[in-house]
């Protein structure tokens, strides 16, 4: 059983946007045991639409089809769905209900241009959309699935869930799916590789693994497809016991759905703890991945970016003696900072990061892409000293991860 | 003159990761004058990528593959590449010598897998990874031209930017594509298209008009093409002085490949005058945003997060009868935040943002979804309320659009 996913917009051809809504459903349906075998992305032109329609239909069981569904003139989906389903547009009523409600509810006008939103192929089994005004759209052809779906990801995302996905659970049955991530830190895919070779050499063949290298971390996966849940369960867990003795000094932990971040704030939550930042060179993106998550107001208590020096000397109390003899971006002042907003929001544990992300020297002598990052608790600080390479962005990112890490195995 | 992408790796297709590398390859190769027909992510699977590589070569006259080039095991597209030129691997001297060099630099042991990087198509020409092991490989058939690069975003950028682009340049001869992007904030896109119809009808052939729309604001894309550059850039021009004086209202600015932050972050730079952000709700996400650019050190002072209402009162010196009176969430304590990350940075502006992103009420008794924005100057401070809905993510992304937009039109 396949599924394809064909994007639809010129938006994401020239790389005006980039497209997530692809790898929310390549998650979901995984999850729900259904694989995906392609994702297509092209752009708003009917032909292309119509070639890639038919390729769809002849690789895959169930095609997913999300974006060009606006109201505007750019717009041609739905008409092309017509004409390769030899149909119609027809309104739908309750569609129609649903677009005058919005408008009503947010005080806008209703045109001409909204009300054909509820104009749908009379072929189609209409998806309510609750959040907006383009209806998801299901349709059937030689026992293959098609559904058309708002590229809006919110929207779809939503109709996904709460429609398309348990529809095609009343129609098909699903093999089990599951993945299993083991996170390490420290270690090149290579190396690793060359660790548990013996191990990966003996998986059985309805397991697969790959090797998921980032800016100094390494996840590797194992995939597993089969009819029986449980005996799949069972023996990912038996392979995962047998590699962790190989990988005990690199594992972080695992990564189902969860970053780092996320396994981070649940412990802290567990255990009633609290955490505050202070960033420099990471700017506030550790903070930011926190917060991402709900609940955060739980742990996190709070953080500071001092991007300038004269802020880290005013808010953080870190002394312009250090600063003079060791340089902004040195251990003692990254602990300084750790130590002092801990204080600052009072909180159980603390993390610091300063550094020089380039492109150019700031307010240090040390060289690009020198980061030090410290944690403080109630008991004790220390610090590390990094280099990270001559580019900004790889600099922040990896500094982020150091600090992830760091404070993941400190707590 | 079309390019296509194929993407390979199960990690796309089951949403482990999100696909940025196409999204950079669209805006490259658009910027270049290559249209990109299609994009194909597929599966680590050798019949798989055979097919996607007629497809291909049916489709498009330039072939862009990435991904499958690491030395682990799961990656396969080296050998697929062979059996579809009808070639074999050969050892490159200078890649293992890159290879060799990037080990001993970072004084890691080479392993037998990593001499393989060194392995190429005998008939490719080989173009230098200087940020990696795995080399990108240029083939062509029938006119067609293949290039196969590593997945790491880092190391293909750097090859598709000094390599490939120019390569392709003496080869072929580009049309000359251009797009224009309008950002405007308030007006939905029906409305905004039932306003600017009539100039819409009489856009040219080779202009393509495309609606954007995300979290409170839509961007108006014009796309043109032709052989003559000044030309299409007279004609393009020309529509933006027809359709600015419909839209005036609404228009905060151009984005070329800018976002608003980098335009603000660039317009402060320019008057030399200098910013502060104290964030509640929006968690770091706005520091982070001004902060991914180099330069920022430039325009930004620091920033505050204060999550947890104790760090408002003690940091933010907001008062205690403030909150009680008018609660954590109010345009009295966002202008308090934002008054007093002022001072505390010494900066010309401040933004500070207080909500309830949900999905469950903080310290606050207001609605969630509801936020809070100020803006101080020197001589002056502002907010207003808004409500963003009931969805913690579009909430965090609407309130840092929104304190940008307010922040832009204040400057």
């Amino acid at each position: 059983m396949h599924a394809e996913i064909i994007t639809i917009g010129d938006e994401i051809l020239i790389g005006q946007i980039i497209d997530t809504n692809s790898a929310f459903l390549g998650k979901e349906f995984n999850k729900a045991g259904i694989s995906i075998y392609q994702i297509t992305s092209i752009q708003d032109d009917k032909m292309h639409i119509l070639k890639a329609l038919k390729e769809a239909e002849e690789n895959a069981d169930i095609i997913i089809i999300t974006g060009g569904l606006g109201p505007t003139k750019d717009d041609i989906t739905k008409h092309t769905l017509c004409e390769y389903f030899d149909d119609t547009l027809v309104e739908d009523k309750t569609v129609l209900a649903n677009v005058e409600d919005i408008f009503s509810k947010y005080n806008i006008p209703l045109l001409d241009v909204n009300k054909q939103q509820a104009l749908v192929p009379s072929k189609s089994k209409v998806l309510m959309n609750h959040n907006g005004t383009a209806p998801g759209m299901w349709l059937e052809k030689n026992g293959k699935v098609f559904v058309s779906l708002p590229g809006v990801p919110f929207e779809m995302k939503a109709l996904i869930t709460d429609q398309v996905i348990p529809k095609l659970r009343t129609q098909f049955k699903f093999p089990y799916i599951t993945h299993k991530t083991l996170l390490t830190y420290g270690l090149g895919e290579s190396s690793l590789a060359a660790r548990i070779e013996e191990w990966q050499n003996n998986l059985p063949n309805f397991i697969k693994l790959a090797y998921l290298p980032s800016l100094g971390r390494v996840r590797i996966r194992l995939s597993g497809k089969a009819a029986d849940e449980a005996m799949l369960n069972a023996e990912i867990q038996k392979q995962v016991s047998l590699v962790l003795p190989l990988i005990e000094d690199i594992f972080v932990g695992y990564e189902e759905d969860e970053s780092i971040e996320t396994i981070i704030g649940k412990r802290l939550t567990e255990l009633g703890q609290t955490l505050a930042v202070a960033e420099s060179c990471t700017g506030g993106r550790i903070a930011q991945a926190f917060t991402a998550n709900a609940g955060a107001s739980a742990f996190f208590k709070g953080s500071v970016v001092t991007y300038a020096t004269a802020s880290k000397v005013k808010i953080l109390k870190v002394s312009e003696d250090d600063i003079k003899s060791h340089s902004v971006v040195s251990k003692e002042v990254a602990e300084t900072m750790a130590k002092n907003v801990r204080v600052l929001f009072n909180s159980d544990y603390a993390i610091s990061t300063t550094g020089n992300a380039g492109p150019t020297k700031g307010d240090s002598e040390a060289e690009i892409g020198t980061v030090c990052i410290a944690i403080a608790t109630k008991d004790a600080i220390y610090s590390e000293e990094f280099n990270f390479g001559k580019h900004r962005e790889r600099v922040i990112g990896k500094a982020t991860n150091k600090a992830f890490e760091m404070l993941r195995k400190e707590i």
